[in-house]
């Protein structure tokens, strides 16, 4: 077994679940990821954690999806148990076409979503971490060579995570400690209330309320937006590709998009409800191990020299206690690349500029 | 995907398990059976029940066990609550390597199968059947071209069982009602007690109390078994070659064994508990699409013109109510060909004769 496979398994298990003995653990598997179950599963044996597999495949679920009446009972009792009386989750991605669901409805999508809501809400309250193997699919996806993206996810998983909390954790306190924040970019210059707002530290650990690996971002939840914004990072959306979009705020509500390439999936995402025209999340991507844009938003929104914007719901970590953000059924990043002439002001005073922070040596006042 | 895999599909989710909508349903899928998983999952959407699909994979488990200090805690709580909330259970066998645990010792094996001991009683409350998808590695274990085991499975698994359960229920009755069984073949001459005993008519339905797909046997519970028998169908027991066992039973218990190859194998298993010295079942192997022997004990016990008798526990369905029949840690299956120079008496009347039952045109009286 390649080494990194290993290293991933450890990070995850160790770093990321905190997974201890007797944790009742699910391990979610990718119908490509055998491997790096393999590796978690003697990490768990290790650990004396107590293990269940479950099977994540797009197929299987389209099948069952594509079968059905959509009236889903919402009753499914045996796995909301078995997620109640879970102690952590941790979902392994990886499969062999990542268009696996291309062709279910977004109704029916819908409707199973819904009726797994306390499904779906028991599996948060456990200790859950996201992460993939690196497959042929995924890197067809991100338009690169196998052996190459293997490269380049492990180069995004195997941090030094200690270190790189270190290190978020300066721009966290900043923002805690922080009211307004700006950004001024090519085609945007936009401004947000951050008052009252904690920060999360998101450095792919449950430790940190960071449940994906890779991570390597600081995020919080802005109001009161206004300016324009031009998103410069290519993506895909509901299927769609999208480009260029820019949108205009006014006192928190878009007031104005256009894009490139994608317009008519931003309008769709925009009139979802009145809380997807408002912000729910400012991210601050500072995982230097991911150094190019792969269509996946996994990696995408972590990469350092980009910030990102999500339309839709916020998170309530970033809320005072017993306070929920803005609230939406949807939540879009869209990304920006800030690596030249742009700067992030927290407060008019400058703490990002041309991709560097001000502790950098390379941060040029 | 092969019209067959849905065929299978549908006879083990309509005809064997009995699923109905809104049941819970289990769906055990081994790693190179994810056609067959596709299928079924495309069942269970129609027939409208809820689907949680779990990973079993040999490789997964052997990591995990040999990483593991052998001190299960059997408190694997959520896989515990899972069982106990489901209607069903499908086990979807198929994996790259039929010694995919090889390397695990017998010692840690057992301390898990006794940690799990709620686990599997919570699953075997449940509707469960267990079938296999045929791979490369179970056509390789039957020294069978891939594609002429998959027609060799087809033909053991897609049957009119509607039709075959009514025969089968003609050799029940006869069982049912006697109270004692000779079998008389090369090398063998044992009788046997079967007074109170309800036999299985096992048709490949949880209505029928049978939980294999493909099935097609009829069993019951000795006891008092006298005389000789010698099994001349090659079988692997614990993962060594057996051929040629001859046992020897006086009143109930084996008082002397050999073998022409195994002998120490056999010798083990009878040396597990008192109960390894009796027999707990006594089947006779009623499916017709089963036309060789694969070194599988879900094909070969079902083979028509076979017999087979297994040493260890014997199933409380074959007792009156409240009673259990023989106890033992093990049940080792044995089988012996019955095709020629053979007759099965029940008190003393000839029921099969030469592979050939009473009621079939070809019976020699």
């Amino acid at each position: 077994m390649d080494e990194r496979v290993r290293e991933h398994a450890d990070v995850l298990v160790d770093w990321s679940a905190r997974v201890e003995t007797g944790d009742d653990v699910v391990l979610s598997v990718g119908p490509e990821a055998h491997d790096l179950a393999v590796a978690v599963a003697e990490k768990l044996g290790e650990r004396g954690a107590n293990l269940l597999a479950t099977y994540g495949s797009g197929e299987v679920t389209r099948a069952y999806l594509r079968a059905h009446d959509d009236e889903f009972d919402g009753d499914s009792t045996h796995e909301l148990a078995l997620f109640e009386e879970a102690d952590a989750y941790l979902s392994l991605g990886g499969g062999r076409n990542t268009s696996a669901l291309a062709d279910v409805s977004s109704e029916t999508r819908n409707a199973y979503r819904t009726a797994r809501t306390e499904i779906r809400e028991a599996r948060y309250d456990t200790r859950w971490v996201s992460t993939v193997h690196p497959t042929r699919s995924l890197a067809q996806q991100a338009g690169m060579a196998y052996a190459e993206y293997q490269e380049f996810a492990y180069d995004a998983i195997l941090r030094d995570w200690e270190s790189l909390a270190a290190e978020m954790a300066r721009l966290k306190d900043l923002l805690d400690d922080g009211c307004e924040v700006r950004l001024v970019s090519g085609g945007t210059d936009l401004t947000m209330r951050i008052d009252d707002r904690t920060a999360v530290n998101s450095a792919a650990s449950v430790a940190y309320d960071s449940h994906n690996l890779p991570s390597g971002e600081v995020f919080t939840a802005p109001s009161a937006t206004d300016g324009e914004v031009t998103f410069d990072v290519p993506m895909t959306v509901r299927g769609e590709a999208v480009r260029g979009v820019r949108l205009e705020f006014d006192d928190g509500d878009v007031v104005d998009y256009d894009a490139e390439r994608g317009a008519d999936v931003i309008g769709d995402v925009l009139e979802t409800d009145d809380g997807a025209r408002r912000l729910g999340e400012l991210g601050i991507g500072m995982n230097h191990g991911i150094d190019r844009y792969t269509d996946n938003i996994l990696f995408d929104e972590k990469m350092a020299e980009t910030v990102h914007l999500a339309l839709g719901r916020a998170y309530d970590a970033c809320l005072p206690d017993g306070q929920s953000g803005n609230e939406s059924a949807v939540h879009v990043d869209l990304i920006t690349d800030v690596g030249e002439d742009s700067r992030l002001e927290i407060d008019g005073e400058v703490v990002q500029r041309d991709g560097r922070f001000r502790w950098e040596d390379e941060f040029d006042k």
